[in-house]
């Protein structure tokens, strides 16, 4: 049956490379692939993105912001997410749920309880079958993100958002039996073995 | 103190109108007023108004929908309603939660509970003062809106959704008594009358 695996972690943290290996493991195997990202991934949904990425001079408010990236979820989700699943492709996600309990939760300091029940309210207990999570820190994933070009509004936060977000990251990854907690701060081939070793494990399917 | 005074109603059931009644009277007793539009309201509001009433090729769906709403909504009200009460101006919004409710409750058939659960997950039991429903047949309330240009994504909903949005807002409004509900379907002069009686009474300022 198909599945939905996501890729999280912080800005820098390897995701897109990590998604590659992802969607080259699959397609080794015969087996149909959808790539998507979050908050974006439909045209509607890349304008939801683009109230939360922007630098604006009005502020935006954090529950605004929590809002935002639950109508883009959730208008990826219904829209594209669950009718490849159920045509039997897979789906491979740049972020989730997670991140949103991550960020708007550990970054910004929203109840996790508050941020689940919207999660509830909109989109029942749909979630990722296996989400890998890229640790870094957080320093050595900002410079990374810098070398690739201008900061967006929440890439601009300080230091210490992400510090809150990664912990908050680790904590939800180390209570979760469906996550899988990835060293980033290796090199590329490290974590790539690990990838590839991780999928081996969980997927069981023969190559 | 000052209060937060909204107008509900269906297309065309003259909210700006009593709007602008309701601004009169309170300006005619030195009150200083603020008005404000949902969703929308700040420029990123409004950005989240066009998401939502614009003719898309992509089908938006009814949660994201919702959560749109709910987005522009707290924006609003933290960057804008929330300051001006403080500091002692009056707001009168055209369109507020009970909207959400009879829109996407009534008319899309989302669970009341769980717009009622995003609701109070952002915006906690912030909410008007007093609400003046202005109640019309939707077939006469939509005359009126074709009239003034062409329909929005909303308003080209069909007549049996606007019925079940009248539905629910007489159903939530005859069981609160925060609102006031308005024959909308008489002259504009009965309905002024009826406005202008219905303030004396609840807000019992001196004229």
């Amino acid at each position: 049956m198909s599945q939905f695996i996501v890729i999280e972690g912080l800005e820098g943290a390897g995701k897109s490379t990590v998604q590659r290996h992802v969607v080259d493991w699959l397609d080794a195997r015969g087996i149909a692939v959808m790539t998507t990202r979050e908050p974006g991934g439909t045209p509607l949904a890349e304008r939801m993105r683009a109230l939360v990425k922007e630098v604006h001079d009005e502020p935006l408010t954090m529950e605004a912001e929590l809002l935002l990236m639950y109508a883009a979820r959730v208008q990826l989700v219904k829209t594209r997410i669950q009718p490849a699943l159920a045509m039997g492709t897979w789906v491979v996600g740049d972020r989730h749920d997670l991140s949103s309990l991550a960020y708007q939760g550990g970054g910004r300091g929203i109840d996790l309880g508050l941020i689940r029940q919207i999660k509830a309210a909109v989109l029942g207990d749909f979630g990722p079958d296996l989400t890998l999570y890229l640790d870094i820190d957080p320093a050595v994933g900002l410079q990374r993100a810098r070398a690739r070009g201008p900061l967006d509004r929440i890439e601009r936060e300080q230091l210490g958002f992400f510090e809150r977000t990664r912990a908050c990251y680790l904590e939800l990854v180390r209570g979760d039996p469906r996550c899988e907690l990835l060293d980033a701060g290796r090199s590329e081939a490290e974590v790539k073995a690990a990838v590839l070793d991780c999928l081996e494990r969980r997927l069981c399917i023969p190559g």
